[in-house]
């Protein structure tokens, strides 16, 4: 038999074990969410920046799955029904802002951390009215309507704005597109935002609510940004980190790396891999925060793929069995970027060997470049180019929309082991939801039958 | 204070509270392992199946990570490299079978359950001596060396070795390939094999050793096999681990869907998707056994992406957001399997409108198809029905070969979480030899200097 001494530390020792499974628990339910989500990031796109990283990814540190991401009017989605399933748990029709297959409003994340009284945060490099920002903070029919979108998003209580797209905010007299004549940028200032328009104005930023769009339209991709003018995804999630992170309720902050996608519809492999990489330095700033922190669950979730991007393809009748990593090295800018050295006047020539490192151009590739260029034909211009590109690089592309492949899921801090597996993407909104135990259902119906 | 009557309870109960740890550990070590080698199965063609299918594949259900896949001499592997990473733990090059960049042997995993007296099993679609099951059974510095490997197989103690290829075990005199006048299903029956050669003997099968090689080469694509005939996957996965279960030191299988890759190389999206629906009811067999069993790790993991296949794509200049599965549910064969209707005499229109549901082709294709099908121009055929198909379903191909693409990687049972994640091939192979307590490298260095 024991000594009875020893039976004050062994029930204690017992009750502390006893306790463990309520400890794991509690550690389960995270106190902030940081959803980021890269737009037209597919499986390949994954790879591709590996390959020419030489190395893992941030995102390679925390892949869980992969998420089935169709709409319900069609097995491939758009931005605004993907995010839409992410936001709301819901899934809807292509086009669809927060709204259901009845066009009637879907409480979302971001409204639910408001009415809880957590601070809330929106970052994209898009407009900020585009698709997917757009669906966790406004409700609208359809995707095109970024003066309402605009017009909602300031009444919602969103503590940081940081992104694209001030011509939604401003009047057409103020060199913007509303034309309602209403100044967003001057209400919010009155509501007590601190509003900012450029890099200068980003620099000082310190206090919340704030909101800060730095191009009229969506941002520079990566690869072409000047960052004397505009900041880098990673900056502006860790401005937003600074500023929300004190909140006692905690925080949700919603990243989109929106202009992967952009780069994938034009084919255009160094603007997609140059926003990746981008996406993925904000993803280990996440990181870097939420390992510190302890109470932050970050999630990654692809909203599709874009482009039908493969490493390896057919160049002529000979299927490659390989790809280079080492063509898109010698390439300067994105095709956006290249346009607008044309526009500045910078002769093809200097444009191919220079920016693009074509110096071994067939005589016919060159021709056509010549004459497309002496045309002024654009698609002409660049679908050349694109394909001069794409075939010595090995990468090939089926489409200039999107598809329907699994995309990536990715997830770490409190809550991850939920997103291990093959989800739906509605279904990947509605855990979100029950993690921060928001109840959308109630506030839908209540949103509904008010 | 306590009462100290209560000590020895919470003595115990606190014993079996620390112990949880230990005994947790013990169950991640599995007495079993089922591998399963879905070849040339992408990211998109799990979507695939799904979308085609209504609902989820067994697989979705242990989905865990995904794979990278490059072989050391090229960004996009191939079988043989990409079989090697998963059965000895080493990446190696383009062609090797089970040999490093030096092409000296590495021991696999199939060998070192030998050593350690576990039963083991081979299961293929393909040849038995083609690239994925030879890397597990054969040293060889060349995937084409099949008359080696066969005569390496059947020395390896291997207790069941069921899948197509006869044509390697049989010398030139019995209709086979040998020109060594080697009969090795008489050296293996000898030895005291049970060898069967059709549907009949395989219902027989009750005993190890066995061997079943129910063709001359690759067993038929699902879509088209005659269940009279030959097994399917699931049929052979069953009976595989029925002959192995007995086994006290446990059993390690190998199970390949060999032909999802060759249907993925014509851009046969019919041939595909029935192999990856053959497959994924082998994995549900896997599990139903795991399930029961639990000691038993079932890991899938493809070697490679094929074809660069695109759920959605381009149409002429129109880029579509959708897919159409009804497309494929109208076609009776795979591209294999039609060519097989031709060469019985099944007259054009026949094959078009009865097999392909082709009803509403344009003139143009139609006498396009003519004019191939008088000619007997089979490439300008194939690649006219194959594109009629492709270009109504809406589904994208880049290549005849292979992509870089990180694959699915799934795991079920003891061991599981060690596959969560984004992993090299390697170091899959590395963690199955780890799980099991495989000492790989010293079996290697053994073999390299005996």
């Amino acid at each position: 038999m024991l000594n009875s001494r020893l039976a004050l530390p062994l029930v204690l020792i017992g009750l502390m074990l006893l306790s463990l499974p309520r400890l794991t628990y509690a550690q389960e339910t995270p106190r902030n969410l940081i959803l980021m989500i890269p737009d037209g990031f597919g499986p390949a796109s994954l790879t591709m920046a590996r390959d020419y990283q030489g190395h893992p990814l941030a995102l390679d540190g925390i892949i869980t799955g992969a998420v089935h991401t169709h709409a319900t009017d069609a097995r491939v989605t758009d931005s605004a029904a993907g995010a839409t399933a992410y936001a709301c748990g819901v899934k809807t029709y292509n086009g669809a802002i927060a709204v259901d297959t009845l066009k009637q409003p879907l409480a979302t994340l971001l409204e639910a951390a408001e009415a809880r009284g957590m601070a809330t945060g929106l970052v994209a490099t898009s407009r900020i009215t585009h698709a997917t920002p757009a669906s966790f903070s406004a409700h609208v029919p359809s995707r095109g309507m970024e003066t309402e979108i605009a017009a909602q998003q300031i009444t919602k209580g969103i503590d940081v704005i940081l992104g694209g797209g001030a011509q939604f905010y401003l009047p057409t007299e103020a060199g913007g597109r509303r034309t309602d004549g209403r100044n967003l940028f001057q209400e919010a200032a009155q509501a007590g935002y601190h509003v900012v328009q450029d890099r200068a104005g980003f620099d000082t930023l310190g206090t919340t609510p704030a909101i800060g769009l730095f191009s009229p339209s969506h941002m520079a991709m990566d690869v072409d940004r000047d960052p004397a003018t505009q900041p880098s995804l990673a900056e502006m999630t860790r401005t937003a980190l600074a500023l929300l992170k004190d909140t006692p309720e905690g925080f949700l902050l919603v990243i989109e790396g929106s202009r992967i996608d952009h780069a994938a519809h034009g084919n255009d492999a160094v603007g997609h891999l140059g926003d990746i990489l981008a996406f993925d330095a904000a993803v280990a700033a996440a990181l870097d925060y939420a390992r510190a922190d302890g109470q932050t669950l970050v999630v990654s979730a692809a909203d599709h793929e874009t482009g039908g991007m493969t490493l390896g393809r057919k160049v002529g009748e000979t299927s490659i069995y390989d790809w280079r990593p080492e063509v898109l090295r010698r390439i300067s800018h994105s095709g956006e970027g290249i346009g607008q050295l044309f526009r500045q006047g910078v002769p093809l020539d200097t444009v191919l060997t220079v920016h693009l490192g074509l110096t071994d151009l067939t005589p016919e590739e060159h021709t056509t470049l010549q004459t497309a260029y002496t045309d002024d034909d654009e698609r002409m211009l660049f679908d050349t180019l694109n394909e001069a590109i794409n075939s010595r690089a090995y990468i090939g592309w089926t489409t200039n929309g999107h598809t329907g492949v699994d995309v990536n899921l990715a997830a770490f801090g409190p809550g991850y082991e939920r997103f291990i597996g093959s989800h739906d993407n509605a279904e990947v909104g509605r855990i979100l939801a029950s993690l921060l135990q928001f109840d959308l259902q109630s506030m839908t119906q209540s949103m509904q039958s008010p």
